[in-house]
């Protein structure tokens, strides 16, 4: 990929919510010029304050890239205009479908030479500008999504504004990017919401009975309804196919738990439950770990935390003295207890001088 | 409920696996003299090794109390044994499911004044007696489960060792308990189980786009599957309602889905995508905060952490001299990057006190 110099470079971002504003912090501050419009007056004056970049106005160059962060179900509308008012830029969108986007431009004769979509994989579960934050893509995923006619030129500029912006880049074709995320991300929200759905068909005190697990499963269905109502309609194919899968498989569980039921004869039934969640644990498995690294097995230690102030930092301090890099940490709540459960988890072969020292420290530590 | 000395109470255990070992470590700390037996003369042996108790011989006087720790699918039986053998011996198990524990003993018109059932909330995603520890019921929730002839005195005994193993009770019928683990804990281990799985059909680089949100859904996916496969097999009739009910809101989005695709009118399809959002929100709203208290919104203060030993301690030792109760605290692992993203959780009074004293330390605090 060519270096683009990113100073005086300009940039009109489209668009001034989270994702746009966040953008135009980013890109400010490493020296790109931004401007910035929105169809609300209100939103881009408020991203302008907050430093994103300064608002557009009629005259002046051609900008070099055109960002577009409108929600999704117009990001294609957006897009197209982008690329007929300004036949010399090139044109990317932040839109978290890529499929309908592409799909739109080919229909309308876009010019899709200049176009090069793009996803930075880099949601809150709060939106709008007053959320922004310039560092809200570091260490994130931004999937480059070039159509087959895309000039090297534009699709090496967009890399180079999410590298700016703090991302690790991937590359991907729409209809790639729109299968891995339908499993990775939008499937993922369904479940998640329709299993916390439940809850409310239930007792407070049967609520009471949640573990870590529930609260884990279930915590993206804090998320917000109108935006992930876009996305999914935006990825209504691909969403489509795995929850259909997901369908047929749900609906071989419930066959095969009602052929467990004392009335019934039940053949073959526990093995269909048992491959299913085997199943689980193979997928699981491939989730990658810490950094992107390859998936790693660490084993867990862990010590019961104190409910008061600077206890937690005290055991991560004595964690620090033993020598081992914590690789996860995850906080247990016990039930109507003044304490936590602190589960560290390392690689394997510090488990074992990880406890010693911490007991030595006169932390109790879980056998 | 009256206190009952633990001192020279003769406690029998049946099954020591995770949760008879445990619990026979924790009840002999207690001063109970505990006795164990399994099947398996090597389990029962690494069990006294252990310190959960002496092995049961022959003689001797009968237990006050039996406990079943045996597998799900085998516990009635062990139960209707245990009942039929000691005569004057209140009994009970500790089974996630409960419903057909009861139904057995019904059939066989055991002695149910004798017998309470129990629940410890406190799994493990490891097995077996070498994984046994005296707190593992620390903090968790024990779910006591009489019937309706159960003696109150039988009643109060089973209470009181959950007490004396560090558990807080709560008592239910067994149909009330058997549709709210099937709604908070067996439906959502099959949800993440079939997410999971999705996975496999993926290209490993599409895995690799994974957020938290995928990490948080598919944990507890990595559950041991014939375990699971008896929970669910004994729970068939509650976790199947729930799973139809699920199946059934899984089919009306996938015909909203479907709605929505270009070639579709989709009137009416958005309004179905949105409602299941909403109610997902609501659900969620439900569970409880940090140690069972009520449902609390908490405002988040992110800051960067650099991936070497000792950093995140440091984080938190300076959340403690600002004065700040942490509420929870969740780490995000960047995607290449040498750094973590350190979530901090806390009341929103303190958020913005917070937010300026990891500033003045030199912490990068995310806007």
């Amino acid at each position: 990929m060519g270096e683009v110099r990113a100073v005086g470079m300009k940039v009109q971002i489209r668009g001034t919510g989270l994702i746009g504003t966040s953008l135009g912090i980013a890109l400010s501050r490493k020296g790109y010029a931004v401007t910035l419009s929105d169809p609300s007056p209100t939103a881009e004056r408020l991203a302008r304050d907050l430093g994103a970049g300064a608002l557009v106005t009629g005259g002046g160059d051609e900008p070099d890239l055109i960002v577009v962060a409108a929600p999704p179900d117009v990001a294609g509308a957006v897009v197209q205009c982008a690329l007929a008012d300004h036949p010399s830029s090139v044109v990317t969108d932040v839109a978290s479908v890529k499929g309908v986007i592409l799909t739109h431009l080919i229909d309308v004769g876009a010019d899709l030479s200049r176009y090069v979509g793009g996803h930075p994989m880099a949601g809150r579960e709060r939106s709008g500008a007053m959320h922004a934050r310039g560092d809200l893509f570091e260490g994130r995923a931004w999937v480059i999504v070039p159509t087959d006619v895309s000039r090297t030129s534009a699709t090496d500029l967009v890399q180079q504004i999410a590298r700016d912006a703090g991302s690790v880049t991937m590359v991907m074709a729409a209809s790639e990017h729109d299968k891995a995320v339908a499993t990775v991300s939008h499937v993922p929200q369904i479940v998640s919401s329709l299993v916390a759905a439940q809850l409310r068909l239930i007792d407070q005190d049967a609520v009471a009975l949640a573990g870590q697990g529930l609260r884990d499963v279930t915590r993206i269905a804090a998320s917000d309804p109108r935006l992930w109502t876009q996305i999914l309609a935006g990825n209504a194919e691909a969403v489509g196919g795995v929850l259909r899968r997901v369908h047929g498989e749900l609906g071989e569980l419930i066959e095969a738990l009602h052929g467990l039921m004392p009335e019934s004869d039940g053949l073959g039934s526990l093995d269909v439950v048992a491959r299913a969640l085997t199943a689980g644990n193979s997928g699981h498995a491939l989730i990658p770990g810490k950094h992107g690294a390859a998936p790693a097995a660490y084993d867990s230690v862990t010590a019961l935390v104190p409910d008061t102030p600077g206890e937690l930092a005290r055991l991560l301090t004595d964690v620090g003295e033993a020598g081992v890099n914590l690789e996860d940490l995850r906080l247990d709540h016990g039930l109507g207890q003044p304490f936590g459960l602190a589960e560290i988890l390392v690689v394997p072969a510090a488990a074992e001088r990880l406890r010693r020292a911490l007991e030595r420290q006169g932390w109790r530590v879980l056998e």
